[in-house]
């Protein structure tokens, strides 16, 4: 079980990243300059398919595809220690092959580092937001629904925080290996990461006092 | 039980808020002046995140949102006094604290008053329209559908009334506190929230004649 | 049973003829004068407002909303004559409030009539095979599919059809009293209403050969 | 049973055609030279159609409209080898007619060939991509999802493909016909659906070590 879960982890960050790197240069190459165009096309995507990986992965591993999301489920208890290593070791090595199969796809450089800085109080906080909201959409959210509020959260998110909504540590890391319309630069990848990781903690917190069933020692 | 509900409706105020200034924020900075474009991802942004807090939240508060909402339900007998006067405190609080976390996340001063007029007959009744469409599609679908049909007829007034439907006594009044996209001047609120609760209690009135189980005493 | 049904009809094509109306409204004014900008914007709208009703009167009136609905169920033996009758009238009594209404809350003469020219052989074919499909659709799906198939049906018909897609005898007559973005010429419209019916009977007669259990009669 | 099967495939791979094509006509008429308006507009009607094609197919013919999808399903024993070889017959048939019928509704010549060279190793791997996380989606989704995956999916690979994501042999061959915005010259389609047909087999094969329940001799 744990070997398909894992392998579904890697393949979904995969494709995950294929689309938001993909989309993105396909975005700004098409939008004429317009950034909102290019965000629209970006945004569409990369719901799209969360929806489809969410519903088809979660069966098969939880379709966490975020090392936030799988840090969280072992603070819960969901998952033993070292099937969440495997799964974050998962995530970021499947999210960074697709993103180097982004740029063969686009017949860019392979291996590439972003040169986009993304930084400062306003996107860290939005960084925080965006996963504090992600973490409480998937802890409150009934699971047959899950798929489309990932999705669809994910979508606003795009367009509510300053920073766009990495929300990820590995999407976070994966994207600084491309200087494309996703990417941010390496430097900018670690207050992100700790940005995220402080959201998610505290959507975990907070979560107990929201949802009665969803923690084992409720408020 | 109580407590859990009035902090739902205080959390997910504040992320409904959060959401329409910020993306309204972030589509006017990259829209390149075309409003209509800035528009589709304020919708895209505002719809999605409607989906995610209705289908989260409804266990726990009935996801009112809106004091518009409240005071219906009030009138249904739905919900006593006490608990209508705190959800609206909660809406109202929660909302003011997304806006302020709008500004933070953007970069923009904390405290501001909106500039923007939006007044004339044309958007009072654009405003009463939206409000009884609302209101009248809450009382009207079942259950499992009323997340998808609220998101997606909000996404459809932000285009079809003349006043890009605020629809929410709590939401108009927050955003008279950002000087933004989705802003509304302070002296124009009291009209729009007079239309709001107008076209809410019209709904009211109606449903029984439309909906034959929605009132306890039916036409 | 009836009168709440023939209300519903009446009450559905207002709010849809508004949606058409008022967001083509809308979209015409701040795309910039880029056409598939506004195209977007309307279609958007009037999909997302065609789930909302379908969803909310289905259990009332069967949400027809359209003369050739109506035309095919009687067809199909599914509603009486008077019935029918009253279901034409009300679509088309209230689909003209519902033009009305956009004009008003966009600060438009009330009174107005289309100058917009629709017309010739591709046209015509678009609104045939707008009708026929939508039809198809109808008869196709299983019932808890159809509000989001129509939806979705209709936002594709808006983009793949030359007409781009009114399927729909009540719409095309309200549509006629607005000299806006969704306008028609009145003397345009017996034409696109003969090919709206012409579709709707091919779509009738070839379900039975597609689906198994539509028809009293299979092929 | 098997005759109402091939004329559903024949009829849905006609309005998908139709809908690809025609929409990418209308698309391109009026985005003003922006691409990626036109890529959203034409991305929205195929997605819109796919689920609602799927929707309605899925009991008549399990809604393949795809000869890389009948020949998985063949390899995997779901479908007999006459009755693969007339749907096969009748996707191509059907979408070939499905061009021809966009063409005359926008008034153009019905016989075309398209000028539009795509080759290269870039879009050869984008097409494999498309296609084996199509294919990986349909064999990995249960099935009341697979309308909404397969329309989302294919939402995302038009974005995140350099392809744009044809991820289909008789679409291929159709689109090869239509000297417009979705053609594709015919000198490229044998390499487009070769490496449509190699993306396909290699989902076929993965499919195995991910999901335990999709394939009969388990990994």
């Amino acid at each position: 079980m744990t070997r398909r879960a894992v392998l579904g982890e890697a393949l979904g960050s995969l494709l995950l990243l294929a689309t938001v790197v993909g989309s993105g240069i396909m975005a700004e190459r098409f939008a004429g300059g317009n950034v909102a165009i290019a965000l629209l096309g970006n945004t569409l995507a990369t719901g799209a398919m969360l929806f489809v990986l969410v519903t088809m992965l979660a069966p098969v591993s939880g379709a966490h595809l975020n090392p936030a999301v799988t840090l969280v489920m072992r603070l819960r208890g969901q998952i033993r220690t070292d099937a969440a290593i495997a799964y974050g070791a998962a995530q970021l090595g499947g999210g960074i092959i697709g993103v180097w199969l982004a740029h063969l796809m686009f017949g860019l450089p392979v291996l590439q580092l972003s040169d986009t800085g993304r930084s400062g109080p306003g996107q860290w906080l939005g960084e925080a937001v965006a996963t504090f909201g992600l973490i409480l959409t998937i802890l409150g959210t009934r699971p047959g629904c899950v798929p489309a509020s990932v999705a669809l959260y994910i979508a606003a998110a795009y367009w509510f925080t300053s920073s766009t909504s990495f929300a990820n540590p590995a999407i976070t890391i994966a994207r600084s290996l491309s200087d494309s319309f996703a990417g941010i630069a390496p430097a900018c990848v670690p207050a992100f990461v700790a940005a995220q990781l402080a959201g998610a903690l505290a959507a975990h917190g907070l979560s107990g006092l929201v949802f009665p069933d969803t923690t084992k020692e409720p408020a």
